[in-house]
């Protein structure tokens, strides 16, 4: 089978993380190398960048700028959250993407992101087959969520829960530090699936873990927490809570949202706070301890000073794999990590349908859920454990991380 | 001069920070190799554990342990906020202290800690002086604030200013990544003295710093700043802030208390939030931005993992050389930073009589603000960069970091 020629398109989806670049230049640096792409851009803002005919022209990159995405945190190209309708019901945005596909001859394209980009991907290699333009479409996971259905695990969740790990851990050393004890909750990303929270349980390994571990996939019981909160509270004299950003209680309420019904103030604002400063109020009010409520926010899909190596490089093979995959002929595919078997950690890189990953969302097995619903088993361990290992090699300058500096020079100006 | 012989104790007080440990080890390792030090003792949570009698046998502890305390964050030994009374109006605990002193021969003593416990160490040092008691009492500053009086800075805040111009940093680069825009208020500790808000300003060395940094050191108009975020925000499209937790009005009240008058909520729950949580409200209610505010809370005093080298090696040297003073005759001291002039940073360490350190805060120069009231001059700069430099060496063990795990082993125990 001969090479199909053409453009390479890549861009960048969703909520950002600490490798979402490192997928960027895997996908980037092959592309450059490859004989049959005849150009390399990247889109400004994901699928908005096409609709805008913003797209940047790669080859006028430094290449040890290029490099630097390796370890620089976030979506370099920039990101958006564009959902596409229907082709059926409306096929504006469809003819808008094909056009500028022709205009720049874009016969590659690669979209890194989670549930939402994978079904977008879906939809543009559905509608461009449909209008018979020949084109390689290929997805790269990512998401710190590590919700995506079709892959063992997702780039982006194991900095993230080596961030959360670590950062719990030092929470655990600062927290115990007087003789009299607090209640600390560190509210944790995830809105539906657990995945993160779990990995708190890491920390565990060197006895300096959450006491208490709170996922969505079950429902929560304030009184029930609150008496879990106090038993370790009088038996250890403080206490280390991992809690979900997106636990619900038994009618399918959010927590976050109990907060937020009575804390309206003269303002009319909202309160800020999500679940874990409601449940700190509780536990406050409740029993008077000294209590506090740290969300760790952004920082934990952000901080690539704290990435894990093993993450980072797996990041930067899914860009590589996709491109290499479409080059020898498949499309409409997601790069899947299937871990093979046997007891030393290997991922072999294969490409999934596209549709059987969009929009279905994967959350932590009920069996791997301790019985008393506040921890996670050895087989979440086993499953985690592999994908936090080794540190970064990210350069420092001036004592500060040397992150990548694109000159995102727009592709076709001046035209 | 014949040395003094006896036994050393040494303990932590106040806030944890990331290079405490650091500066037990100083002490620890240098008085288990001084001849005329007899044994070395561990306070258990500071001047609590001499009114305890609980006190840990340094020498039954594993050396390999112990050098891990290097990378250790928090306060190994366990801290407190116990403050003495005036000897002239309560002696109750001056002669426990005495009495315990005289029971393990106490006749070093080190004590590493902000202000208060400077105060702590100057009291116990006059008390035992008035009653002929023999002991050689030196200080070991510590503390993120970096409020300290009478040395160039503090042990603490190099790491925590790593931390926090880091953290900064990825932030940026996060909050940056959609075509809509945010503002993003990081909220950074030091309730009187603004050197970690200022901290944030050595992003921007690198293009990626806050727009606006508020420190308590100037009065914060809420309608000036709201002014001001907006400024930002439509130049921009985005607008990072760095909130001191500390800043007040022009009538001296704290911000962080405007939320809490005015949101109580239900159940009777004062708002966790503080400045930051507050002000993000303001700017949604009245802009409707995106707005996310983030409290970067414990975390930039025990990040370890994000320790600068440069105070992990100060902090040492601090804890070595208030024993070598001791040894040497010193008494009533605090152990000094002094800057030496010209282009290369170097650091002097000088003994700094007791009283003059004590209960006096030091905050940032009004000269080093910038005639807007929002950003740090280049002579900040200039002092703060060096702080910084250089990386951790933390030991990793599973992906995750090998802290020290000590034995404290009860001294006394049995006999």
């Amino acid at each position: 089978m001969s090479k199909l020629k053409g453009a390479c398109l890549f861009g960048q989806s969703g909520g950002p993380t600490s490798v979402i670049n490192a997928s960027a230049l895997g996908v980037l640096e092959t592309a450059l190398g490859e004989e049959c792409i005849t150009a390399v851009y990247g889109c400004a803002h994901g699928i908005k960048g096409i609709l805008d005919d913003c797209l940047y022209d790669i080859a006028q990159e430094d290449p040890a700028e290029l490099q630097l995405l390796r370890y620089t945190p976030s979506s370099a190209l920039g990101s958006c959250r564009y959902k596409l309708k229907d082709s059926a019901v409306d096929d504006t945005d469809y003819k808008r993407i094909l056009e500028i596909f022709q205009k720049y001859d874009i016969r590659y394209f690669f979209y890194n992101g989670g549930n939402d980009s994978m079904d977008t991907c879906n939809k543009i290699s559905k509608y461009l087959m449909s209008q018979n333009y020949e084109c390689r479409i290929i997805g790269v996971p990512k998401t710190i969520d590590n919700d995506l259905y079709g892959t063992d695990h997702c780039p982006g969740f194991g900095s993230a829960a080596k961030y959360i790990a670590t950062s719990c851990m030092e929470i655990f050393h600062d927290a115990n530090v007087y003789d009299t004890g607090t209640v600390v909750i560190v509210e944790i990303m995830g809105r539906n699936a657990g995945w993160l929270t779990a990995a708190s349980t890491l920390a565990s390994l060197s006895g300096a873990g959450p006491d208490l571990i709170y996922l969505p996939e079950r429902p929560f019981d304030l009184e029930q927490a609150l008496a879990q909160i106090q038993q370790v509270y009088q038996r250890r004299g403080n206490c280390l809570v991992a809690l979900s950003e997106g636990v619900i209680d038994k009618e399918g309420k959010f927590i976050a949202e109990y907060g937020q019904d009575v804390a309206t103030d003269a303002f009319g604002h909202k309160q800020m706070g999500g679940a874990g400063a409601f449940v700190a109020g509780e536990v406050k009010s409740r029993f008077g301890y000294k209590v506090r409520s740290i969300e760790l926010s952004l920082l934990q899909r952000c901080a690539a000073h704290c990435a894990s190596r093993t993450d980072i490089e797996e990041a930067y093979q899914a860009g590589k794999q996709a491109v290499e995959l479409a080059v020898a002929g498949e499309t409409d595919k997601m790069v899947s990590f299937q871990r093979r078997p046997g007891p030393d950690y290997a991922i072999d890189y294969v490409p999934a349908p596209l549709d059987i990953v969009a929009n279905t969302e994967k959350k932590v097995p009920q069996e791997w859920i301790t019985p008393d619903g506040v921890g996670l088993t050895e087989d979440f361990i086993h499953y985690a454990l592999p994908l936090i290992q080794g540190e970064t090699e990210l350069p420092y300058e001036n004592g500060l991380p040397r992150f990548a500096k694109l000159k995102k020079q727009r592709a076709g100006a001046g035209q």
